[in-house]
């Protein structure tokens, strides 16, 4: 057998990564089989079970890429002091999943894919585990953030971090339901609405 | 054949609803078939087939009632003046669906039903439709909540109403979705984090 490049494998595993994730984003997780994600990467049953055993294994290798992706974005704006506001940093998340992640797929694709796997979660205990492990990363990243927002002087240090982080992520989680139910988000309304709720009194001006 | 009351017929037509939205939130909505639902509600196939021609019809109820139940709390709340902030509203609506919304189903079980229809809304172009204008309805009721906190001082009049709109229903939307996946949400967590958010500055002061 010839040997073959690292660099080979890589992109071979990113192309049978890039086809599954069209056929899951195009027909769901349950209705597509194995043999369609081979048709669609044209590669033969050997070659993709070299890197994938099946459907669970590529869907959580695309779940924990996904999660990879978002904390890259995080790690990097989070090296500004003070950090960018919220508003900033969540356009940043949504512009990963609104970009083409998935190459030869639409602005939907991404979104419809992480639905899937949320749905998914709710039968499937290893995914549930990788999910879990990544929503506590993006936790404890939003947690620093939240605590040099206060340190900043850009938040009452009353304020728990960990309930605010919270609400942070249901922002970017349900960016993405809009996203992939309805289609017509973008990083502008996100930012704007982000903004507009930051400008909001609590009390009425007396 | 005897005749039966409207009462009845509700009476009947809820149980089938509950029983169905056990199965759809314990095993997922494709690993129910209609005959779990016969087996959950103790009802024969005629009586149930009165109500619902199959699964499809059963969660497109679903959906419908779960919309119907946030329009009403978004009713209720807004008959306030100056209506109550999003902190108190969003509690409001995550309270519906962190209460025990099924009979005998457990905290997440109806986070985790939507999480299904979601994820079906895909497939399915008339559970798209429902949730498109169940969605447009939520839009144009909040929209009416952000002028009024415009119109008594709460909001700069500079804010885009809509695009603040698709924010909340977003915060909604992504508490839903944790406490689908991870089940430790609870009403004070989303206020409390809300208000956090809305009590950030813009930027530091000088």
């Amino acid at each position: 057998m010839a040997r073959v490049s690292q660099e080979h494998l890589d992109a071979r595993r990113r192309q049978i990564l890039d086809g599954a994730a069209r056929c899951f984003a195009r027909n769901g997780f349950h209705a597509t089989s194995m043999q369609d994600v081979l048709t669609e990467v044209g590669l033969s049953a050997g070659a993709v079970y070299r890197y994938f055993r099946g459907k669970d294994e590529l869907i959580a290798a695309i779940a924990e890429e996904a999660f990879a992706g978002v904390r890259g974005a995080f790690v990097e704006a989070s090296r500004a002091t003070p950090p960018p506001t919220p508003d900033v940093l969540l356009g940043a998340v949504l512009r990963l999943f609104l970009e083409e992640r998935i190459p030869g797929a639409d602005r939907q694709a991404f979104p419809r894919l992480i639905l899937q796997v949320w749905s998914e979660t709710l039968r499937d205990e290893q995914l549930a585990a990788t999910l879990e492990a990544g929503f506590r990363g993006m936790r404890e990243i939003w947690a620093g953030l939240v605590t040099a927002y206060q340190e900043n002087g850009l938040l009452p240090a009353g304020v728990s971090a960990d309930h605010m982080v919270r609400i942070l992520i249901a922002i970017a989680q349900g960016c993405i339901a809009q996203q992939a139910l309805f289609g017509d988000l973008s990083v502008e309304i996100l930012e704007e609405g982000v903004r507009g709720l930051m400008s909001m009194r609590t009390q009425s001006p007396s």
